[in-house]
């Protein structure tokens, strides 16, 4: 599978507000259909959050998540990955409780604590949406995404029963050694699924040097033991994903990450920028990996191992 | 002052136990005489936290501080760089008490929050010398290094007035990004003095490769606006500082960041790490830079503009 | 022109052998045809060898060039850019004759000796369009490409009167080094065009990593006094150019440099390999320059100044 | 012998000039006695070229050789490690007689064509010891030091019935490339000793990135089937070594390489400069292989089995 590229869309996440781009999802029905169109154009994996119905604010709650993940499964036979990453106003707890619940293939695991701020955010936003989000893009300013050692060692625990699987989402070069901690420690099982992320303020910057120098950080510490994968955060989105699929590497794409298709131009879905991903690595001859081609890959249990 | 070399020796941090080296000081006539050794070895920059003087916990009373600061002052000329990172249990404001008090020529700025950790040192020790040194390692698998950019901001901002200048110690890659955000802020000026951290637990590893990505990276967002300084934990203190050198950069060395003078052999002093990388530097062409080159060199107002 | 790429291309080269590709062109008309077809579909520059209109062999009679240079004059304003590195089998004089005659707006300059070797190239061929094929190539394991510091001294002495520009071709990393000698002597002029050249066995590979470090060693030594375009051999083609558009670079594809367009298929021609790279740019939010655009960029003197 | 470097020292090589410093060897009895010193000093190669023993230019004849090679093999284990490198003015059989002559356990082999230049090496001087001294420094920007695919490869094959190792001289990342080739075709035997050269102009240049990038693509492209060692020419000597040898990679110094110990002070011997660099790696708590340890780490086949 030499030529085959995991590409992961991640539909919504819990930073973007609504009033930022109508094409955000946060409705269970477009949560799912979103999903579901960005599998057919080309995902193998779709990278979940929950969102509040009624005003679209970030919301870990198994009950909500209810609504829409029997939608997306029956729709797709794509993996199904859940954050554990929440947003700002969460807990630890808050944040574990979907993938306790659904027992998940895979879902997102984070390699260390530090700044996520997006403060400058809505600079440019005259009338909001909804009440809360004006104070949430401003209070990330005080924000610690939290991660401890601790919490990090907790999260491998309780789901290790389950046999989900990690997107280890690693925001700068020192959390590539704290996975290689927990590695060392026995924690961390291979193949490790490492997704590098570029662009957000608090971790590494979106310059392409990063790009480079995290995979051969990465091909130092782990050897063959890693499958990499990449996200850039806005305007990084596209160049990010285009040099790691020309380095061997997977993809990230979709609204969370970035809200745009083009300079200036907001993508009218997840799947556009999925089409998009999907036309650049075609011309470099390599195509999308199938979900069973990932799941292969990454040694996940199947989807009629899940509990959603 | 091509081949001179800024020498910062830190002496005792909040991080090491008193148990893990007799060497290490806390006694308040210790840390003064153990600060005007290494300024007579080469030290230019004497980093300096407080510890208690009976138990040697770490702690950022001003009225400890007043016991040894005043003789340090008498004793050396080198610059008095005041600590606001502080140790695991204190809060923002016990970290500035400090800076705001003495009004100090240089303070250190941590660039982000992130994990800190030292969890497995004390796995060796079979008997402490002090109640509190053994649960205080533990605990540090929890600890986050805050940093927020609230945070950072405030610093700067309550600092401004006292004319004292930054050590912007940066534990990876991110926390460059984040300082260029400062920048193009306009809240931090050049030049920026920025120390380097590899090695930690929780930050970017202590691989040379890494020092050299570092230096680029600051390169390319910093241009000639920085003054370059780097400090290796534990037995990356001399490669990494011996490999900054090499590229023009200024070392940071003393028993805050390694307590060893070679493989498992423990420095008997602060001094002692100092002359090492002295005669280090040295066989490269290279010399000590002295108080008043480093005054220079970092725009530093001068020692008679302390409340020291 | 942030979002402008200089797209170069090379029509014919003199190492390929007709045989290797039916689409390689060498006759007169066929030169002309494709040269003009490819600015039309992008390229901004066109890269010009010489063949021996009946047997397809190297040449660089000025006689030859005669009959098909005017042609392209005549059908499109793109930069006609001659080459002086020939072919194996000519002299020094040989190789400048045709930049002399028709002093072109630019013609290359190669950065340095080194051994350029194609020998295993024919081994699938079973039988040869022309009789000098064969051999040609396996005498290229004995092949020096003579560029000594008199040779390029004296190609700058000789073209300066021409205000002919030149495409600095780089081979490895030492030819900067080259290169930064004759800045150092005054004999180069900026904006350099550098063109960094992987792939070639005897020269840098064509791993990204390569292009990346080429980049960088070039930005510490020229700064911003050089404007950089890649070129990949063989399969190495489309990688290292969108790698280097993505770094702000500018790119050289056709038929010298590759015969084929995808995985072992070869490109039907010139103007196919530009219309890739257009679409590939296109997807990163970048556009072709213009030929009046790259005149501009690299300081030529116009198509008006020349005497073809 | 994780904590070993192996140190070669290039006793007097064929590109300095006899007036360039007093301290170059060039009589049998001075050529023997400065290596027997090197070898006290802790160098466990002795790299080798000949002297006219009345004017001290190059030259490979087995008859020179032959006066002092017998007593440096008397006076020391050290490994004898001839070059094939040769100097302007040989012939590749002259080059190659010293080799096949004496069989030695180990001889030079260059892995690429390369301009090889020091014309403006004597501009300072005022009066020349020698008649050839000056036009011979003066020729060297004409000269092409030739290596070409055939001659490595004839090379190879001659010495392969002397069980003669080679020092692979690397200029350049080319020539690592070039190696490769050679590996890939069956012909290069591991261990490789790879030989990095810095610094020669017409070759990669003397900054330490470029160290570091040179043995990050050896890592690529031979893994741990080679030996790493380095070479910086002139002011880049001790720099280039001191990186290196912290990069866990090996040394090679000597007058071959620099006349100096310092800025702008002439070293006085071989052993000089073999002494400064055990004083820096023993720093680093790094200790000079012994002859036997380099002859394991690098499979030779032994002192008795050589023709001296
Ligand atoms: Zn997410
Ligand atoms: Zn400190
Ligand atoms: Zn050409
Ligand atoms: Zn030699």
């Amino acid at each position: 599978m030499a030529n085959k590229v995991i590409i992961t869309c991640a539909i919504t996440g819990g930073i973007h507000t609504p009033t930022l781009s109508d094409a955000l999802p946060y409705k269970p029905a477009d949560l799912a259909s979103q999903a579901i169109e960005a599998a057919e154009a080309g995902a193998a994996i779709l990278h979940i959050h929950a969102r509040d119905p009624e005003t679209g604010a970030p919301t870990g709650s198994p009950d909500v998540y209810r609504q829409f993940l029997p939608i997306i499964k029956q729709g797709t036979d794509a993996v199904i990955n859940l954050t554990t990453g929440g947003s700002p106003d969460m807990t630890p707890e808050d944040r574990l409780a979907g993938a306790l619940t659904f027992s998940p293939e895979m879902c997102s695991l984070n390699m260390g604590s530090m700044n996520f701020s997006f403060h400058d955010m809505g600079r440019k936003v005259k009338e909001w949406k909804f009440a809360w989000e004006d104070q949430y893009i401003l209070d990330s300013e005080k924000f610690i995404f939290r991660n401890t050692f601790a919490d990090i060692r907790r999260n491998y625990e309780l789901l290790s029963d389950h046999g989900t699987r990690f997107e280890h989402e690693c925001y700068d070069i020192g959390h590539l050694y704290n996975l290689a901690y927990f590695v060392d420690k026995g924690v961390a099982k291979p193949p490790f699924f490492i997704q590098s992320i570029f662009g957000i303020l608090g971790g590494i910057g979106g310059d392409l040097d990063n790009v480079m120098f995290m995979k051969r950080t990465a091909d130092r510490l782990f050897g063959k033991d890693y499958v990499w994968s990449v996200l850039g955060a806005g305007k990084y989105q596209m160049p990010v994903c285009t040099m790691a699929a020309q380095l061997g590497g997977n993809v990230r794409v979709g609204l969370e990450d970035s809200l745009f298709i083009g300079r200036g131009k907001l993508a009218s879905s997840n799947a556009e920028q999925v089409r998009k991903i999907v036309r650049i690595i075609g011309e470099m001859g390599l195509e999308p990996a199938t979900a069973d081609e990932a799941r292969q890959m990454l040694a996940l249990k199947g989807a009629d191992r899940t509990q959603i």
